[in-house]
């Protein structure tokens, strides 16, 4: 995949109608890190301090920056900010993911106690390709290595009708994303829904930890939304092959899909659904699949 | 609003269809902050930590931290794992917010390097209540002192339109929520996309603080998707008073819009929509909304 910093990319896809499957392409929306850091403090004494890793979509990452630092109290006005410009960081593909704001000498960031109030996560390096190189190292499950799943693209299809008749919380509020584990054969094996969608895997993969089930290379993850970065990292860490999505994949998702050779669908409603990684797991009627793979 | 640890809770509405507001029910999605810490080292010894807070609906919380731990890699089997725990924490309603893995005596957590990989909210008390103070110390901008703004149910039921015609990016990958901003005659201010949702929001808070635009209590911020406590808790900094999604609201959400006076609006689709909170800032034609306030 060629990398860039617009909203979209071109990715070549399987697309699968029925039981016709074509080779194709989909644009895919951007998903990338960006570092955002504040410099402040007199000119004689000048601190430089990394606040935020965030996974965006590039483009406005000046507003981003400072709009996130406004929302999170740490600055309080325009007056405060003397400069926002993004830095060079050393990586392959020249990624513009690190911006810095400036404040003016005399402006005093409110900063976060860090002791209490953090979220942390192992994916975030400050390129895409830095974030899937630091989950390789903790990955205790490779899928390259245990390549033995294989099945119909009926199973596919039919899962988002057992996914939405087994989801007891979500009919009711709307609000709420679900995560659900099948067997090869299409039966639930395991439906997690939480108003985070990390959450809601978090908990099918802790339950999978409780059972003694992992890796879970013989199953198929079905995601309720869309496919971002952070739900393939945690699919990887369990083993999973086989990931459906009900929504759209982002780049980042595509990618770091790409290297564990996990296969990645999305867009599975109407009858229909897009491969974007591995399709030598998914057994199409016209067999045009290998084209793709 | 009364609290409790199951995953739905029932809120008094105001749904209005075309012209026709009514008085009724709606069951919210729960959202909470749970913390997760570990415990680790030699009887002897041991230590307890901090790992994150998450914003998660409540159950299966034994699942989400062992997941989240594992799929975080810092830890890698089930054998390091001795028990897992919620703790009191003292707060009015006794939330089960914080929940505690013990690692046995000789497992080693793989712990994250903080001074590179985190991401800080000001956002993260341990009960929600504690949440909403946070954000009250800090924010500039409160509703309730600038209570000024009205507006006529047709201007919201156009907005949805108004997104969709504008949405260069979402309608060709699918994959980026939106954030818009219009004035009280529903003109499109602003418009931000991305693949998370807060970044949308940090973006068109960033361009608004730029143009010097704040306190934004004059507009109508419009969300493609669903509404969560840290989208309102954005909204709340920028002194944004109407914030309505195409998505449910989750109950930390609605909590917090009802502590800041926030018109909150969700469902905002196909001629309808509901009135969660702050309802006298939205022009009904049959007034039935002075009853909801």
């Amino acid at each position: 995949m060629s990398m860039n910093t617009s909203a979209t990319i071109d990715f070549p896809i399987l697309r699968v109608s029925g039981t016709k499957g074509t080779s194709t392409t989909d644009l895919l929306a951007v998903e990338e890190p960006l570092e955002i850091r504040i410099a402040f403090g007199p000119a004689v004494d000048r601190s430089v301090k990394a606040i935020s890793v965030t996974m965006r979509t590039p483009g406005n990452d000046e507003e981003l920056a400072i709009g996130f630092l406004f929302t999170e109290g740490i600055i309080s006005s325009k007056k405060e900010l003397s400069a926002v410009s993004h830095c060079f960081i050393a990586c392959a593909e020249n990624k513009e993911n690190v911006i810095q704001v400036e404040l003016t000498e005399h402006a005093v960031p409110k900063l976060p106690e860090t002791d209490r109030n953090f979220y942390t996560t192992s994916s975030c390096g400050v390129c895409g390709k830095g974030s899937i190189d630091a989950i390789r190292t903790v990955s205790r499950y490779c899928a390259a290595d245990i390549d033995t799943q294989v099945i119909d693209q009926q199973v596919l299809l039919d899962l988002p009708a057992i996914l939405r008749k087994h989801q007891d919380v979500f009919d009711v509020t709307g609000g709420l994303h679900a995560t659900a584990l099948f067997d090869s054969g299409a039966n639930l094996l395991l439906l997690r829904e939480d108003v985070g969608r990390h959450n809601a895997l978090d908990k099918l993969i802790g339950a999978a930890l409780e059972n003694e089930w992992l890796p879970l290379n013989q199953t198929i993850l079905l995601l309720s939304g869309r496919a971002s970065f952070e739900l393939i990292q945690k699919a990887a860490m369990a083993g999973i092959q086989i990931v459906a999505a009900v929504g759209a994949p982002s780049s980042l998702a595509v990618e770091l899909a790409a290297e564990f050779n996990i296969t990645l669908v999305g867009f599975l409603r109407n009858e229909r659904f897009n491969v974007y990684t591995a399709a030598h797991r998914i057994l199409v009627n016209n067999n045009e699949q290998i084209i793709n793979k």
